[in-house]
Protein backbone atom coordinates (compact mmCIF):
# COMPACT_ATOMS: atom_id res chain seq x y z
CA UNK A 1 0.00 0.00 0.00
CA UNK A 2 1.77 3.57 -1.05
CA UNK A 3 -1.66 6.06 -1.65
CA UNK A 4 -4.75 6.67 0.42
CA UNK A 5 -7.36 5.07 -1.34
CA UNK A 6 -10.01 8.13 -0.03
CA UNK A 7 -7.85 10.84 -0.49
CA UNK A 8 -4.92 9.88 -2.95
CA UNK A 9 -2.17 11.13 -0.67
CA UNK A 10 0.73 8.86 0.11
CA UNK A 11 0.63 6.78 3.53
CA UNK A 12 3.23 6.29 5.75
CA UNK A 13 3.38 2.95 8.02
CA UNK A 14 3.73 4.23 11.38
CA UNK A 15 1.92 2.97 14.60
CA UNK A 16 -1.15 5.14 15.56
CA UNK A 17 -1.01 6.88 18.59
CA UNK A 18 -2.37 4.74 21.47
CA UNK A 19 -1.91 1.65 19.07
CA UNK A 20 1.12 -0.64 19.50
CA UNK A 21 1.19 -2.39 16.12
CA UNK A 22 2.44 -0.76 12.51
CA UNK A 23 -0.57 0.43 10.20
CA UNK A 24 -0.79 2.19 7.25
CA UNK A 25 -1.95 6.17 7.89
CA UNK A 26 -2.88 8.29 5.90
CA UNK A 27 -2.18 11.91 7.97
CA UNK A 28 -3.95 13.87 4.72
CA UNK A 29 -7.88 12.49 5.42
CA UNK A 30 -6.53 10.77 8.74
CA UNK A 31 -7.40 7.62 7.59
CA UNK A 32 -5.66 4.10 9.58
CA UNK A 33 -5.63 1.12 7.58
CA UNK A 34 -6.33 -1.60 9.51
CA UNK A 35 -5.27 -5.19 7.94
CA UNK A 36 -7.31 -8.58 9.39
CA UNK A 37 -7.32 -12.23 8.87
CA UNK A 38 -9.38 -13.24 6.32
CA UNK A 39 -11.87 -16.42 6.94
CA UNK A 40 -12.02 -19.38 4.49
CA UNK A 41 -15.12 -21.36 5.01
CA UNK A 42 -15.88 -25.18 3.54
CA UNK A 43 -17.51 -28.26 3.86
CA UNK A 44 -17.00 -31.75 4.58
CA UNK A 45 -19.46 -33.84 2.75
CA UNK A 46 -19.96 -37.43 3.40
CA UNK A 47 -22.11 -39.55 1.44
CA UNK A 48 -22.63 -43.54 2.85
CA UNK A 49 -18.90 -43.03 4.38
CA UNK A 50 -17.09 -41.47 1.54
CA UNK A 51 -15.85 -38.27 1.75
CA UNK A 52 -16.29 -35.54 -0.91
CA UNK A 53 -13.21 -34.06 -2.27
CA UNK A 54 -12.10 -31.34 -5.39
CA UNK A 55 -9.12 -32.00 -7.25
CA UNK A 56 -8.09 -27.89 -7.98
CA UNK A 57 -9.04 -26.10 -11.21
CA UNK A 58 -6.75 -23.94 -10.50
CA UNK A 59 -3.33 -21.91 -8.75
CA UNK A 60 -2.87 -22.10 -5.45
CA UNK A 61 -1.78 -26.22 -5.85
CA UNK A 62 -3.63 -26.58 -9.14
CA UNK A 63 -3.69 -30.49 -9.73
CA UNK A 64 -4.32 -30.94 -5.60
CA UNK A 65 -7.18 -32.52 -4.01
CA UNK A 66 -9.29 -30.16 -1.44
CA UNK A 67 -12.12 -29.82 0.75
CA UNK A 68 -14.50 -27.30 -0.94
CA UNK A 69 -14.10 -24.02 0.97
CA UNK A 70 -13.46 -20.27 -0.19
CA UNK A 71 -13.31 -16.95 1.15
CA UNK A 72 -15.83 -15.87 3.30
CA UNK A 73 -17.51 -12.97 1.76
CA UNK A 74 -19.18 -9.74 2.91
CA UNK A 75 -22.91 -10.03 3.88
CA UNK A 76 -22.88 -13.94 4.53
CA UNK A 77 -22.47 -15.97 7.65
CA UNK A 78 -19.91 -18.79 7.96
CA UNK A 79 -22.66 -21.36 7.19
CA UNK A 80 -23.49 -19.74 4.20
CA UNK A 81 -19.86 -19.19 3.14
CA UNK A 82 -19.16 -22.80 3.75
CA UNK A 83 -22.88 -23.97 1.56
CA UNK A 84 -21.95 -21.32 -1.11
CA UNK A 85 -18.39 -22.19 -1.65
CA UNK A 86 -19.69 -25.98 -1.79
CA UNK A 87 -21.87 -25.08 -4.54
CA UNK A 88 -19.59 -23.08 -6.52
CA UNK A 89 -16.51 -26.27 -6.31
CA UNK A 90 -18.19 -29.65 -6.12
CA UNK A 91 -22.04 -28.66 -7.52
CA UNK A 92 -23.08 -30.33 -4.37
CA UNK A 93 -25.84 -29.51 -1.88
CA UNK A 94 -25.44 -31.06 1.57
CA UNK A 95 -27.05 -30.34 4.85
CA UNK A 96 -24.88 -28.79 7.08
CA UNK A 97 -24.01 -30.28 10.43
CA UNK A 98 -21.84 -29.47 13.31
CA UNK A 99 -18.59 -27.05 12.99
CA UNK A 100 -15.55 -29.67 12.73
CA UNK A 101 -12.14 -27.54 12.54
CA UNK A 102 -11.25 -23.78 12.84
CA UNK A 103 -7.59 -23.42 11.94
CA UNK A 104 -5.52 -20.69 12.52
CA UNK A 105 -2.77 -20.18 9.85
CA UNK A 106 -0.96 -17.36 11.09
CA UNK A 107 1.99 -16.98 8.40
CA UNK A 108 -0.72 -16.29 5.28
CA UNK A 109 -2.95 -14.10 7.65
CA UNK A 110 -6.19 -16.72 7.31
CA UNK A 111 -8.71 -18.81 9.33
CA UNK A 112 -9.88 -21.95 8.06
CA UNK A 113 -13.18 -23.64 9.24
CA UNK A 114 -14.74 -26.84 8.35
CA UNK A 115 -18.17 -27.72 9.10
CA UNK A 116 -19.36 -31.60 8.86
CA UNK A 117 -22.39 -31.81 6.14
CA UNK A 118 -24.52 -34.91 4.80
CA UNK A 119 -25.40 -35.56 1.15
CA UNK A 120 -28.60 -37.01 0.92
CA UNK A 121 -28.21 -37.72 -2.57
CA UNK A 122 -24.77 -38.32 -4.24
CA UNK A 123 -24.89 -35.44 -6.59
CA UNK A 124 -22.45 -33.67 -7.44
CA UNK A 125 -20.16 -32.12 -10.64
CA UNK A 126 -16.84 -30.35 -11.18
CA UNK A 127 -17.70 -26.56 -10.59
CA UNK A 128 -15.05 -23.94 -12.83
CA UNK A 129 -12.69 -24.08 -9.92
CA UNK A 130 -12.47 -27.93 -9.87
CA UNK A 131 -10.56 -30.39 -12.88
CA UNK A 132 -12.98 -33.45 -10.72
CA UNK A 133 -15.11 -34.54 -7.64
CA UNK A 134 -15.27 -37.48 -6.18
CA UNK A 135 -16.40 -39.68 -3.51
CA UNK A 136 -13.29 -41.83 -1.53
CA UNK A 137 -13.48 -44.23 1.40
CA UNK A 138 -11.12 -43.01 3.97
CA UNK A 139 -9.13 -45.86 2.64
CA UNK A 140 -9.08 -44.10 -0.30
CA UNK A 141 -7.27 -40.57 0.61
CA UNK A 142 -4.94 -39.35 -1.50
CA UNK A 143 -2.61 -38.12 1.35
CA UNK A 144 0.38 -37.06 -0.80
CA UNK A 145 -2.18 -35.33 -3.17
CA UNK A 146 -3.93 -32.82 -0.38
CA UNK A 147 -3.95 -29.13 -1.38
CA UNK A 148 -3.83 -27.94 1.68
CA UNK A 149 -2.39 -28.94 5.27
CA UNK A 150 -5.68 -27.41 6.87
CA UNK A 151 -7.63 -29.92 4.67
CA UNK A 152 -5.15 -33.37 5.68
CA UNK A 153 -5.55 -32.25 9.06
CA UNK A 154 -9.34 -31.78 9.22
CA UNK A 155 -9.68 -35.25 7.54
CA UNK A 156 -7.22 -37.21 9.27
CA UNK A 157 -8.84 -36.13 12.68
CA UNK A 158 -12.58 -36.96 11.42
CA UNK A 159 -11.26 -40.42 10.01
CA UNK A 160 -9.68 -40.93 13.55
CA UNK A 161 -13.42 -40.24 14.52
CA UNK A 162 -12.19 -37.42 16.63
CA UNK A 163 -15.17 -35.41 17.67
CA UNK A 164 -14.95 -31.73 16.76
CA UNK A 165 -14.61 -28.73 17.42
CA UNK A 166 -10.73 -29.15 16.49
CA UNK A 167 -9.33 -25.31 17.00
CA UNK A 168 -5.53 -25.78 15.87
CA UNK A 169 -2.88 -24.26 13.91
CA UNK A 170 -0.41 -24.53 10.97
CA UNK A 171 2.92 -23.43 11.32
CA UNK A 172 5.03 -22.52 8.32
CA UNK A 173 7.17 -25.83 8.32
CA UNK A 174 4.14 -27.81 8.65
CA UNK A 175 2.56 -25.77 5.27
CA UNK A 176 6.12 -26.60 3.79
CA UNK A 177 6.25 -30.23 4.96
CA UNK A 178 2.40 -30.63 3.13
CA UNK A 179 3.47 -28.83 0.12
CA UNK A 180 1.54 -25.69 0.73
CA UNK A 181 2.61 -22.91 -2.06
CA UNK B 1 -12.61 3.53 -1.65
CA UNK B 2 -11.71 5.54 -4.90
CA UNK B 3 -8.11 5.42 -6.02
CA UNK B 4 -5.55 2.36 -6.20
CA UNK B 5 -3.84 2.18 -2.76
CA UNK B 6 -1.10 0.82 -5.13
CA UNK B 7 -0.55 3.05 -8.23
CA UNK B 8 -2.92 5.97 -7.51
CA UNK B 9 -5.43 5.48 -10.31
CA UNK B 10 -9.25 6.05 -10.13
CA UNK B 11 -10.41 2.71 -9.30
CA UNK B 12 -14.42 1.17 -10.79
CA UNK B 13 -16.69 -0.68 -8.84
CA UNK B 14 -17.65 -3.72 -11.23
CA UNK B 15 -17.92 -7.56 -11.15
CA UNK B 16 -14.44 -8.78 -12.49
CA UNK B 17 -14.13 -11.38 -14.77
CA UNK B 18 -15.28 -14.91 -13.99
CA UNK B 19 -16.48 -13.21 -10.93
CA UNK B 20 -20.17 -12.54 -9.36
CA UNK B 21 -19.60 -10.13 -7.52
CA UNK B 22 -18.70 -6.18 -7.44
CA UNK B 23 -15.21 -5.14 -6.44
CA UNK B 24 -13.22 -2.33 -6.41
CA UNK B 25 -10.94 -2.81 -9.50
CA UNK B 26 -7.59 -0.66 -10.71
CA UNK B 27 -7.73 -1.40 -14.66
CA UNK B 28 -4.49 0.60 -14.67
CA UNK B 29 -2.17 -1.80 -12.55
CA UNK B 30 -5.10 -4.57 -13.15
CA UNK B 31 -5.38 -5.21 -9.25
CA UNK B 32 -8.79 -5.91 -7.39
CA UNK B 33 -9.36 -5.44 -3.61
CA UNK B 34 -11.44 -8.11 -1.85
CA UNK B 35 -12.59 -6.72 0.88
CA UNK B 36 -13.72 -9.78 3.77
CA UNK B 37 -15.23 -9.99 7.12
CA UNK B 38 -13.31 -9.78 10.22
CA UNK B 39 -12.97 -11.36 13.17
CA UNK B 40 -13.58 -10.17 16.66
CA UNK B 41 -12.04 -12.66 19.41
CA UNK B 42 -12.25 -12.84 22.97
CA UNK B 43 -13.54 -14.95 26.41
CA UNK B 44 -15.89 -16.00 28.90
CA UNK B 45 -13.50 -15.16 31.32
CA UNK B 46 -14.79 -17.63 35.02
CA UNK B 47 -13.77 -17.28 38.26
CA UNK B 48 -15.56 -19.64 41.48
CA UNK B 49 -19.05 -19.46 39.27
CA UNK B 50 -18.34 -15.75 38.39
CA UNK B 51 -18.01 -14.18 35.05
CA UNK B 52 -15.63 -11.01 34.26
CA UNK B 53 -17.11 -8.58 32.34
CA UNK B 54 -15.72 -4.79 31.01
CA UNK B 55 -17.46 -1.72 30.98
CA UNK B 56 -16.38 -0.05 27.58
CA UNK B 57 -14.42 3.47 28.00
CA UNK B 58 -14.37 3.59 23.95
CA UNK B 59 -17.42 4.21 21.51
CA UNK B 60 -18.95 1.91 20.29
CA UNK B 61 -21.41 1.74 23.27
CA UNK B 62 -19.40 3.93 25.69
CA UNK B 63 -20.62 2.91 29.29
CA UNK B 64 -21.82 -0.71 28.65
CA UNK B 65 -20.54 -3.81 29.45
CA UNK B 66 -19.05 -6.66 27.63
CA UNK B 67 -17.11 -9.63 27.33
CA UNK B 68 -13.14 -8.88 26.73
CA UNK B 69 -12.75 -8.69 23.21
CA UNK B 70 -11.65 -7.09 19.89
CA UNK B 71 -10.58 -7.40 16.58
CA UNK B 72 -8.04 -10.49 15.57
CA UNK B 73 -4.61 -8.84 14.16
CA UNK B 74 -2.37 -10.65 10.97
CA UNK B 75 -0.20 -12.67 12.61
CA UNK B 76 -1.90 -14.25 15.39
CA UNK B 77 -4.08 -17.20 16.02
CA UNK B 78 -7.77 -16.93 17.10
CA UNK B 79 -6.30 -18.12 20.47
CA UNK B 80 -4.12 -15.55 21.03
CA UNK B 81 -5.92 -13.28 19.77
CA UNK B 82 -8.29 -14.13 22.71
CA UNK B 83 -5.76 -14.01 25.50
CA UNK B 84 -4.49 -10.99 24.21
CA UNK B 85 -7.34 -8.85 24.07
CA UNK B 86 -8.87 -10.58 27.71
CA UNK B 87 -4.86 -9.01 28.92
CA UNK B 88 -5.74 -5.54 27.04
CA UNK B 89 -9.26 -4.99 28.39
CA UNK B 90 -9.21 -6.57 31.61
CA UNK B 91 -5.69 -7.29 32.74
CA UNK B 92 -6.10 -10.71 33.49
CA UNK B 93 -4.44 -14.11 31.97
CA UNK B 94 -6.82 -16.81 32.06
CA UNK B 95 -6.25 -20.39 30.92
CA UNK B 96 -8.02 -20.82 27.67
CA UNK B 97 -10.19 -23.43 27.30
CA UNK B 98 -12.60 -24.45 24.72
CA UNK B 99 -14.14 -22.44 21.66
CA UNK B 100 -18.16 -21.45 23.18
CA UNK B 101 -19.56 -19.31 20.40
CA UNK B 102 -19.01 -18.04 16.79
CA UNK B 103 -21.71 -15.83 15.92
CA UNK B 104 -21.94 -14.22 12.51
CA UNK B 105 -22.88 -10.23 12.30
CA UNK B 106 -23.43 -10.29 8.55
CA UNK B 107 -24.69 -6.75 8.18
CA UNK B 108 -21.33 -5.22 9.84
CA UNK B 109 -19.09 -7.84 8.34
CA UNK B 110 -18.31 -9.83 11.15
CA UNK B 111 -17.73 -12.58 12.96
CA UNK B 112 -17.40 -13.10 16.92
CA UNK B 113 -15.56 -16.17 18.48
CA UNK B 114 -15.72 -16.65 22.40
CA UNK B 115 -13.60 -19.24 24.08
CA UNK B 116 -14.01 -20.23 27.91
CA UNK B 117 -11.56 -19.22 30.11
CA UNK B 118 -10.63 -20.23 33.58
CA UNK B 119 -9.56 -17.54 36.03
CA UNK B 120 -6.91 -19.42 38.39
CA UNK B 121 -6.76 -16.36 40.64
CA UNK B 122 -8.85 -12.88 40.74
CA UNK B 123 -6.65 -10.83 39.53
CA UNK B 124 -7.72 -8.00 36.57
CA UNK B 125 -7.98 -4.66 36.24
CA UNK B 126 -9.57 -2.20 33.87
CA UNK B 127 -7.16 -1.78 30.84
CA UNK B 128 -7.09 1.45 28.72
CA UNK B 129 -10.14 0.62 26.84
CA UNK B 130 -12.54 -0.13 29.91
CA UNK B 131 -13.36 2.36 32.69
CA UNK B 132 -13.69 -1.24 35.01
CA UNK B 133 -13.33 -4.62 35.30
CA UNK B 134 -15.68 -6.42 37.45
CA UNK B 135 -17.03 -10.52 38.58
CA UNK B 136 -20.50 -11.14 38.04
CA UNK B 137 -22.59 -13.92 39.29
CA UNK B 138 -25.20 -15.19 37.01
CA UNK B 139 -28.17 -13.66 38.88
CA UNK B 140 -26.00 -10.01 38.59
CA UNK B 141 -25.16 -9.77 34.92
CA UNK B 142 -26.64 -6.30 33.83
CA UNK B 143 -28.66 -7.42 31.03
CA UNK B 144 -30.12 -4.29 29.92
CA UNK B 145 -26.19 -2.75 30.23
CA UNK B 146 -24.64 -5.43 27.95
CA UNK B 147 -22.64 -3.92 24.87
CA UNK B 148 -23.13 -5.83 21.97
CA UNK B 149 -26.08 -9.25 21.44
CA UNK B 150 -23.08 -11.71 20.54
CA UNK B 151 -21.80 -10.74 24.19
CA UNK B 152 -25.44 -11.58 25.44
CA UNK B 153 -26.26 -14.52 23.47
CA UNK B 154 -23.02 -15.60 24.43
CA UNK B 155 -23.79 -14.99 28.28
CA UNK B 156 -27.30 -16.51 27.91
CA UNK B 157 -26.45 -19.80 26.67
CA UNK B 158 -23.30 -20.04 29.03
CA UNK B 159 -25.47 -19.52 31.90
CA UNK B 160 -28.18 -21.79 30.70
CA UNK B 161 -25.53 -24.51 31.17
CA UNK B 162 -25.72 -25.44 27.21
CA UNK B 163 -22.33 -27.06 26.08
CA UNK B 164 -21.13 -25.16 23.54
CA UNK B 165 -19.47 -24.81 20.73
CA UNK B 166 -22.81 -22.11 19.48
CA UNK B 167 -22.82 -21.26 15.95
CA UNK B 168 -25.53 -18.69 15.22
CA UNK B 169 -26.31 -15.41 13.36
CA UNK B 170 -27.48 -11.91 14.59
CA UNK B 171 -29.48 -9.82 12.37
CA UNK B 172 -29.88 -6.90 11.80
CA UNK B 173 -33.68 -6.47 14.12
CA UNK B 174 -31.73 -8.29 16.89
CA UNK B 175 -28.74 -5.61 17.04
CA UNK B 176 -31.00 -3.13 17.54
CA UNK B 177 -33.14 -4.70 19.97
CA UNK B 178 -30.43 -4.95 21.57
CA UNK B 179 -29.04 -1.31 21.44
CA UNK B 180 -25.81 -1.91 19.47
CA UNK B 181 -24.80 0.75 17.26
Amino acid sequence: MKYCSHCRAEVTFDIPEGDNRHRHICHSCDTIFYENPRIVAGTLPVFDGRILLCRRAISPRKGYWTLPAGFMENGESTEQAALRETWEEAEARPVLGNLYSMITVPHINQVHIFFLAEMQVPEFSAGPESLEVALFTPAEIPWDKIAFPTVSETLKRFIDGATGPHVFDIRPDQALHAGND
